[in-house]
Order: structure tokens, then C-alpha cells, then sequence
């Protein structure tokens, strides 16, 4: 049985990919790497769309939410947190853990954020340093108004907006310096393609003044040594170079592509899986949903767990389940990375065997029909 | 011309490796990984000799470094630092930054740090609350006495030992329970044989104890969290995924040579590479050298630059030059990783032939022969 990866991270992984990664390791002070690092560097500006300064970091995306919290957030500085999920929490517990003063703004879990909530919180609290939001929730498969809403925090106030674009940047329409956002982080397991290990921030030159400003302790997430690493194409300290050497290769394949292609590629992925899935009787968990992420609702009479569980088992498909409160009750499925409309096919073909096992009551064929069917009509 | 990797980390990457890391990406929260990250984590503990408790984490070696002075030490805490090159240095920049009450034992670059001065700074200084030592400080090439150190520290006061064992684990004679280690740490691109991406913190049960007490705030590398999450044979963050199955193979390769014939092979390596060097008239840097790394003096009438630069586009082989001072004055070839006796042999060799093509006066082949003989009375 052939194993297929639908994670909303790690994602599929391009051949291109692999074999850019399996060439001989290089050393990371050399002439090669530096050229490989400046071509990396180029590419994450085209990706996020700015021409602002893009840094790499050797960990997880929390390492980067890190680093934007640790880098210009100062203990005391008042803060708002947006939090509908687990990411969205992220932000809350990171500012609490570094003494700043927090304000969360909670939405309830499948929900995206009213851009008025905001604006209300900011007409009385316009003395704000930051706000922290999460473009696509992936433990709900939400997306915000992230356009509206940086708007609205450059009207109501000079707060950096600091957004979570980790399963957003690449995959939807993210337009980081049009748009007015000051930070925004990534992880190399999503919209950029290759495995787990790298991160990255991007920042306007307003967030880079803020940097040289915290008092925050800071040392291996400190932005001021990677920008006078930047200038000789260095990292600070020894990078995963392995990672980098895959991430040049998906940066090409996004540029031959063309970022606007591949949002629309990845919308068409995801509407085309929600008709199926919906064809199926199944619901949707979120109101707002993401193109990067389906979450589907696994029906009462199931235990979702099982329901993973025997998608990986009896077709060689993993998907993830619910974090958190949604443990058991939802699945997701992943749209970004190196998916095609005939894998949206199979999975949702692997879903119908799924909910047939369980006892499940639809039409056989129909969540198959539904998916071919948004395909068919895009052409 | 093909291309050598000799520089201490990134070091050579086994075939058994690359091809171990080109597989198929798995999920991290699924059975196949929980698998692999057990095994992993059990081959750490034989890799640095120890029952305690052994943590990875998706970053450099300096974040394991940090992950230490955040969850050890508290600000106020009295710490001594060691420092004898570049790396020791960052032991007194980490606790400097994180608000210890820190005093440096500074060590003239090139030596390694005396017992009886560490000896006497604890008689002084019994409220002392950690030291922190680099064993192989790779900057230098210096191997310091660690078991005597660790006596000593136990001896005369409470501190917990904390060991940058980069560059020693695996490599160098390194048996943290028997030598009384609290902390150890490396990075995977050293004695571990894989690209670079992940570290390795090691904690004795008095170790863990203080984790608990330790008031510095932290998030990424919160050593808390990845104790809950090693109870579920996983880690607190997405892990880089291909790096594990790279290292799940590594730590294959290390347990089916044996831990203490690979320290031989490398002393070996090192013992014949310092032989073949002082043949051509080269002097070592490191009064007392690690068997990791050999740090060559490089002539006064030739620039360091050059030589290392000569080796590379000249003769394919990429060794390290110095850092900070030692910048232009010193070249550092890598016995750690994999190589071999032959390996050590064109090593020597491409370097005859620079010193030739650099005006050096020498008996041309002598080199090349002290490092033969050296492997030819081993066996």
C-alpha cells in the first residue's frame, strides 16, 4: 500500500525536493552555500511579497513566534492576542511567558475574528504595542480577514501587527508589505514545501526598529545577530543546511509556478474538497475555512480517533486529527504543499471506503463525483 | 574533482545516512515516528553513556546550549564559566544575557583550563551553583581533562556540571554517569554523523531537580514540556522529521561498532594526522588537543586564507579556517564523523601539495608516510 501524507504539516514533499536534499551535505561558511543562502533569501521575499528583511532560523514555527515575541515585545509592553484555537493561543502563552501585559481577545473555536472586535479593543486601548494574530488557525482550519483587520490596527493605533501566517504564507492571498503587516512567520513544513526544522520571520522596517528597542533577553532567537549574519549570507549559527538545500529547489518550483497560481491552485484544491466532503452528509468545522486546511466534522455515531486511525491502516492515508477540545471530534486534511486536483480525488475516494467501513449511510460515489465535478468546471 | 567535507562539524555524512534521510516523510505524531524517536532517544542514551534523562530539540548546538542556562540557572544565580576559545566564550554570553552572576575563567586560547584553577575558585566560591565547561573546544582543537574537572567540582561544592560536549560525545572517551556529568549537550552534525538541525541535552536526576526551581522564562526551549511530551514518544515542538531518520541510522551504525571502538578509530585518525603534519615542519595549535578536530598553525609567511581556500578550488577539500583571533593563522581538520584511515591519507596529501604550490620548504611525500606508519604500527 503506498503511504500518502494529507497533514496540514508536515505536507508532501516535491521529487524535486528530495533529490535537491539527498546531494552531498556542503559546508555552511563556504562560497556554495552562501550563493544557495542569497538565492533562499530572494525567494522568501517573492513568498511572503516584501522587500523587507526575511531572516532563517533553525527550529520549529514556534521557534519563530518566539523570536517575534522575544525580539519586540518588552516585559510590560501591553499587547493584544487574538486566539480561536490552539496557534491562536500560542501567541497568548508566549507574551505571558515573557511579562507582557496581555489582553486575548477569545473567539470561539471554528470562528474567525470579527475585525470589529478589534476595532472596539483598540478605541480603548489605543496606547497597544502589538497585535498578534493567526492568518490560518490550522487546529480548526479557520481563516481571518487579515487584510481587513491590519487596516484596522494601522487606524486605530501605531501597534505592530504580528501575524502567524504559518499555514497562510504561500497557500492563500498574503500580500505581506501591501497589506501593512509588520511580521510575518513561517515553518518549512507547509506553503514552502520540504520537511520540518526551518522557520522564518519576515519584518517591515518599522518592526526592525522595535527589534533594536526590547529589552527582552534574547540570544539564540536574536534578530540583530541574524541581520549582521544576513550581510555576510550567514545564519547566526549553524543552520539545518540539508533543509536549505531543499528550500532553494521548492522556491524555484513556486517561482516557475508563480505565487498567484499557486493561491488559486490551492483554493480550487480545498472548495473542491469541501463539495465533496459536504456530498458525503459530512459538515465542515469551520465557518470561515481556510484553503490551506480542510477540518471536517466526524460524526456523532464515530470516534474520530478511529477514524484516522483506520484511514492510515486500511488505505495508507494520514490525516491529522483534532488538538486539544477537538481531539476525536474533527479530522483535517492539508490542500497545501505538493497536492494536485487527482489527489484531492483519492482522498476523498479514500474517505467514502472510510465512512463505509464505519456504517456511514450516503450515496457511494457521490463525494467523488462532487470533488471531479469542481475540476471538471475550472477547466 | 570530488568534492571532501573535513571541516568539525558539518562532518562527513555515512551513505547508510543520506539514504535513511531521502525516505519518505512520515507524520511526527504518528506510530512509525514514535517508533523511530524511541529508539532515537535510547541510542542517545548509550551515545553519551548515561540513565538519565535525554532531550532533542530541532535547533543548533547553541540552543541546546541556551535550553541548559534557561532551564539551570536563575538570574542572580552565581555561575562559573570557562572559557578557553570561541565556544567557551558563548557559555559566558548565554549566562551573561539570562542575568546570572557570572565570573569567567579565562584560559589563553590554545591551552586547556588547569583543575587546581578551577579547584581554587570553588574553595573561594562554595556557593557556586554551576560550571560550565567546553570538553573539545572546537575553535582551538583543545581536549580539557573533563573526568578530573567533574572530581573536583563534585568535591568541593554542590554545582551542577554543565558540559559543551559538541564536539566530544561520541568522539572523545565521554561516560557521563560514571564521570559524575549533570548537563551534556551536542549538536547532530558532529559525533552524530548527520547534517546539522538538531541537538542533544542530557540531564542527571540532579539535573532535572533544578529545572523545576529555575525561574528564567522560556517557551521554545522550555526542557518541561519536552519531558511531558517524551512520555508520549514525542516532542514539545514539530521536530525535523528527516533529520531523526538520518540520526535513528547513525546511532544504528555507532551501536554496531561500539561506542569504545569508535573512540579509538579516533584517536587513531587524530594521532595520525598530528603525525603527519609536524612531519612538513607544521606546528599544532592546541597544547593539549582534542582527537576531534587538529588545529594546524598555519606558517607566518602564508595567509590562513589562502591555504584554506587553495585546498578547496585546488584539490576539492574543504577544511575550516580559524574564527575571531585566530582568524588567517589557523586551519581545522575534522577526524570526527566519517571518516577513515585512507580519508586521513588524502587529507595529507592534498595538504603537501598546497604547501608546495604555497613555496613551503619540506622533504615532499613525509607527511603522507608519518601518517601511513602511524596506521601501518596499529594493526
Amino acid at each position: 500500500m503506498r503511504a500518502r501524507l494529507f497533514t496540514p504539516g508536515p505536507t508532501q514533499v516535491p521529487e524535486r525536493v528530495q533529490v535537491a536534499m539527498a546531494n552531498p551535505l556542503m559546508h555552511h561558511r563556504g562560497v556554495e552555500f552562501k550563493a544557495l543562502f542569497d538565492e533562499v533569501i530572494d525567494g522568501l521575499k517573492y513568498f511572503f511579497q516584501t522587500s523587507g528583511t526575511v531572516v532563517s532560523l533553525t527550529s520549529s514555527g514556534t521557534g519563530a513566534m518566539e523570536a517575534c515575541v522575544v525580539n519586540l515585545i518588552s516585559p510590560g509592553d501591553k499587547v493584544l492576542s487574538v486566539s480561536g484555537g490552539k496557534f491562536g493561543e500560542r501567541w497568548g502563552q508566549l507574551c505571558e511567558t515573557y511579562g507582557a501585559d496581555t489582553s486575548i481577545l477569545t473567539v470561539p473555536w471554528g470562528q474567525a475574528v470579527e475585525p470589529d472586535a478589534i476595532k472596539k479593543y483598540l478605541q480603548e486601548n489605543s496606547d497597544i504595542k502589538a497585535v498578534l494574530l493567526t492568518h490560518s488557525e490550522t487546529s480548526t482550519g479557520v481563516a481571518a480577514d487579515l487584510q481587513r483587520i491590519s487596516e484596522i490596527v494601522h487606524e486605530h493605533s501605531d501597534a505592530l501587527v504580528i501575524v502567524d501566517s504559518i499555514t497562510s504564507a504561500g497557500v492563500l492571498p498574503f500580500k505581506m508589505d501591501e497589506w501593512g503587516i509588520d511580521v510575518a512567520v513561517t515553518g518549512s513544513q507547509k506553503g514552502l514545501m520540504i520537511p520540518p526544522g526551518l522557520a522564518v520571520v519576515a519584518l517591515s522596517s518599522r518592526a526592525w526598529e522595535r527589534v533594536e528597542q526590547t529589552t527582552t533577553p534574547r540570544f539564540y532567537f536574536d534578530l540583530r545577530k541574524e541581520q549582521a549574519a544576513l550581510e555576510k549570507s550567514a545564519t547566526a549559527w549553524t543552520p539545518a543546511i540539508t533543509l536549505y538545500m531543499g528550500l532553494r529547489e521548492a522556491l524555484r518550483m513556486i517561482r516557475e509556478k508563480g505565487l498567484e497560481n499557486m493561491w488559486t491552485s490551492y483554493a480550487l484544491l480545498a472548495h473542491a474538497t469541501r463539495q465533496g466532503v459536504q456530498a458525503l452528509g459530512l459538515e465542515l468545522f469551520a465557518k470561515s475555512p481556510s484553503d490551506s486546511l480542510t477540518a471536517v466534522q466526524v460524526p456523532a455515531s464515530m470516534d474520530g480517533l478511529k477514524v484516522v486511525s483506520h484511514l492510515r491502516t486500511a488505505y495508507g492515508i494520514t490525516v491529522a486529527g483534532g488538538q486539544a477540545q477537538l481531539k476525536g471530534r474533527i479530522f483535517r486534511v492539508s490542500h497545501m504543499g505538493y497536492y494536485d486536483a487527482l489527489d484531492m480525488v483519492a482522498m476523498a475516494s479514500a474517505l467514502e471506503l472510510t465512512l463505509r467501513d464505519f456504517g456511514w449511510e450516503f450515496e457511494f460515489g457521490k463525494g467523488v463525483h462532487a470533488v471531479q465535478k469542481v475540476f471538471l468546471e475550472s477547466r
